[in-house]
């Protein structure tokens, strides 16, 4: 099969003012960025705001495993097929950011014939929105520390300074740092780090906001640091909310490609699914939703993390919720959780298949706790084999969900017809959508809640320090936020090596951490990576661009 | 007056496909950045190949002053006045950094009724191109740490590492900075620093690459490191130059926009002038020279760094000159090289006016030297009078220069259809262009002749530690470069308190430095500022966007 770029290389483009037009978007809500990428005016939501809703599906997979799921693919396909049925259907993705790219062969366009395009564009620079929010991220830094030296009047502790410096690069050195050595010239000396740029605060802020008005108030609510007194400091304490805005003036609107097949694509904005929400841009699904019959859209990591983040803290704030949720998994995959080593992975195994449908199990009984239908996507790999897909369709029928084979990565649209029949079944079925906690419930409640429900622990453990930051929070008047859970998505669990379906263990909470301009508080249960490395052969050394053009290294 | 950005939103842009048109670049050729803004391809050069070249007007200043000279309006409002004249003519600028726009107020887009538009984004994000080459810049970094993490093969030198991280922001705190922190899984402890992106040896090389090949050469040829051995370590011992050339895929192409009187505009690159060559990329310079009768295009700080590095280095390399040099004064500067303070600028003052002519007088001989005829623009203050112009005026001509009005930041084109006219006649007379250096000049004599010729000191000191690291470029044969001499701007001296006319003073070099990317060596005379940083109240704090996008304090 040909590599992904080299498909990409193939495929023939449609303008995309021919794609806007299909979606009759006038000319003075877009800009093009190229020929086959526009950005759509955030202020275009106010001529849709009296139109009808389309369908949300919402695309989550089983745990992640090496073997990989290809939620995204998946996603695409998806929404390509449903096209190819006749329904106007728009895929919204999250954007890629260009750091892992440069680290770890694969960017995050889809694969094979299921991809958005133009994937190397998307893959890098895009239409800058990553690189904005970089800067307004480290202008926070840069006035912060401009105000420390300057006397600091709003008697800022250099010690409790919560807000780090940020890059969209995979860059292990950077983590930990220690900035304004040199002298009084060069500032106040103190310990800081970077994060990836999509870890950052910022990102989630753009990803949630309704408005410039709306993202300038949650970009002032972003608590940076405390002061002497243990008081949070603010964003707006520094006067900067506006620059800030000003700054992602243009990220803040939703970009528009296509697919593969010429079908309509948002990508926009890339929270992670841990230390954030994890979907794309509100603007792009609600925009969207507006725009086409279907919406597909998705949500990173496993159901645990992504799609409950969905159902728990997006539904209730944006009153949107998935007509269908479609929960990918592959037979590879869940082999890997039934035990089966990575190395063995294609040879048929009704054993450990058997065995790791378990894990599909959780997320199935977990997704139904919502009250949304919900329908399992089978991601064929060739070596997969009749009596593995007879087992893991007959496994989700009784369990209630029917489980269609997706092909897509091989087949673009065709290989994903028959689950697109089934989600248009699956979305006039019955939806007693409703989240698992409410606002009222404490903080320790909604924690009780979620790890009893979703993550299967026995009991719940709180961390000294976590206590200790509940005071804080309820001091303040942040404690009646949602809940974000940063755990590993390698299990359903907070221990990654907890494969398949762990329960009755203690689930333990270390520390919160607030986002007040995104509007939650995050639980942290394990170390959460902000700041990749490069591994020590980077793909930066396999990327190339010859004097043509000619693009290599890119899937 | 109107503010900047309140002359910029009543102008009346045109569609840049209209601006492309008139240039009749074939729309294969140039994608657009929203409505106003369009990118040409690179490979329209070869398009244009057998085309004449149109007359080149190089735009530099006497010697900076707080007072300011106005150079970019100047170059802006004598290209759009060559247009009033039914000249063709394009001016092309380096691009604004955005960093320093949240420093202090001022934009770089020209001001008044002589802008380059859109100015909001040309000073903000404008088409990525920065943002591309921070990427690149850090992607070395990021490698070469996961390289001495992962064995580090190379032997690099850990404390001597020449290659810093950089940020398009004014953030002092990470000039010097340590690294690494954390223990073994954040890679090994070192030394390391931020430089603006502005400062970055990749700006210096996208601005001299003549295609992707030439650039990949060139991102290769950059010496990062010395190993353990004291031998150079360039980006092409990494492997990597694929990969930054692919990040730089799209940075590589002119940005495309108008003038606030619809005239074409070329805004691309902006390397520094004094540890760079200081001028927009030579892929504008030279694409705009095959598409119109004239090209105005500017030197960064005054004619001693921005316009001696055009003449002895650009020229030279890319087989091009100006055939007239417009040197800009204004009579408040003149008065400040004279003696005068910065509170009574705007009093007519005969005395220190004669005083300060004395530096005219420096820079207008320099130029001669190099046999280019030179223009003299006064950039006319309304607080200027009759007498003190007619001064000015006469001792131009003494000089054998014709100097001429210019009033374009308040009367656009017409302000400086004077100058537009002495520009029509200048570029007929004779003209001797040579360089002041050959490259057989060795890196000594080539100090001398400048140290004489142009900053006209008495003696010329190297350090030892300069005359050591003579020794090192011998020995690995970057010898035999050109030379970029970075000193201060606010003296032909490298001594900032010394203005007028200096001379018969000793000149210092404490250092040089390689860049063998770009193709020079650099004279370190005097310390070199390449991490800003901001001030007590930072224009961060005057932005702002409304909900209707109007922009608030850009200026």
């Amino acid at each position: 099969m040909l590599t992904d770029i080299e498909i990409a290389r193939k495929a023939k483009l449609e303008k995309i003012d021919n794609i806007a037009e299909k979606l009759n978007i006038p000319e003075e809500y877009y800009n093009n960025y190229g020929k086959h990428i526009a950005k759509i005016s955030n202020h275009y939501m106010k001529e849709l705001k009296d139109k009808k809703d389309g369908k949300l599906i919402l695309v989550t997979a089983i745990t992640p495993t090496p073997a990989g799921e290809g939620k995204t693919t998946t996603s695409i396909g998806l929404s390509m097929a449903l096209n190819k049925l006749e329904k106007k259907s728009i895929v919204a993705l999250r954007e890629p950011s260009l750091g892992p790219v440069m680290g770890i062969k694969g960017g995050a366009a889809g694969g094979g014939y299921s991809q958005v395009l133009p994937m190397e564009d998307i893959n890098l620079h895009f239409t800058g929105d990553i690189h904005a929010i970089t800067t307004a991220h480290n202008l926070v830094s840069a006035v912060l520390d401009a105000h420390i030296k300057y006397g600091n009047k709003l008697n800022i502790d250099t010690t409790r300074i919560l807000w780090k410096r940020a890059m969209d690069m995979n860059d292990r050195a950077l983590r930990n740092i220690v900035i304004g050595l040199g002298g009084k010239a060069n500032g106040v000396t103190r310990e800081d780090g970077f994060i990836i740029t999509a870890a950052s605060e910022v990102m989630a802020v753009l990803c949630l906001a309704e408005s410039i008005t709306d993202l300038k108030k949650k970009l002032a609510s972003i608590v940076i640091a405390r002061n002497l007194k243990g008081e949070p400091v603010t964003i707006g304490d520094l006067k900067i909310e506006g620059s800030l805005a000003l700054v992602l003036k243009d990220a803040i609107n939703p970009n528009l490609v296509q697919t593969i097949e010429n079908t309509p694509a948002l990508i926009h904005g890339g929270p992670f699914a841990n230390i954030a929400h994890g979907t794309n841009s509100m603007m792009a699904t609600k925009m969207a939703l507006k725009m086409t019959d279907y919406v597909v859209t998705e949500a990173g990591f496993g159901a645990d993390l992504g799609a409950e983040k969905f159902l728990d803290f997006v539904s209730p704030t944006f009153k949107l919720h998935p007509d269908t949720v479609v929960l990918v998994a592959t037979i590879r995959a869940l082999k890997y959780h039934g035990g089966q080593k990575l190395d063995t992975i294609s040879e048929e195994n009704l054993e450990t298949l058997n065995k790791g449908l378990e894990n599909l199990k959780v997320h199935i009984e977990n997704l139904k706790k919502f009250g949304v239908p919900v329908v399992v996507a089978i991601n064929k790999f060739a070596t997969d084999t009749e009596k593995e897909i007879q087992i893991v369709k007959d496994y989700a029928e009784n369990l209630g969900s029917k489980a269609s084979i997706n092909t897509s990565f091989a087949d673009g649209s065709s290989g994903a017809i028959e689950l697109a029949k089934e989600v248009i079944e699956s979305v006039e079925k019955e939806n007693n959508y409703k989240p698992l906690y409410t606002l009222e419930n404490t903080l320790e409640e909604k924690l009780e809640i979620l790890s009893k429900e979703i993550y299967r622990a026995g009991t719940l453990e709180l961390t000294p320090t976590a206590k200790s930051k509940i005071k804080f929070l309820r001091k303040y008047g942040y404690d009646n936020l949602p809940l974000i859970v940063a755990k590993t998505q390698s299990s359903i669990s907070d221990d990654k090596k907890k494969l398949g379906a762990p329960n009755g263990y203690k689930f333990t909470v270390r520390d919160f951490e607030l986002s007040a301009g995104a509007g939650f508080i995050v639980a942290l249960a394990g170390e959460i990576m902000r700041m990749p490395g490069l591994g020590k052969i980077p793909n930066a050394v396999n990327l190339d661009i010859d004097k043509d053009g000619i693009i290599k290294g890119l899937s």
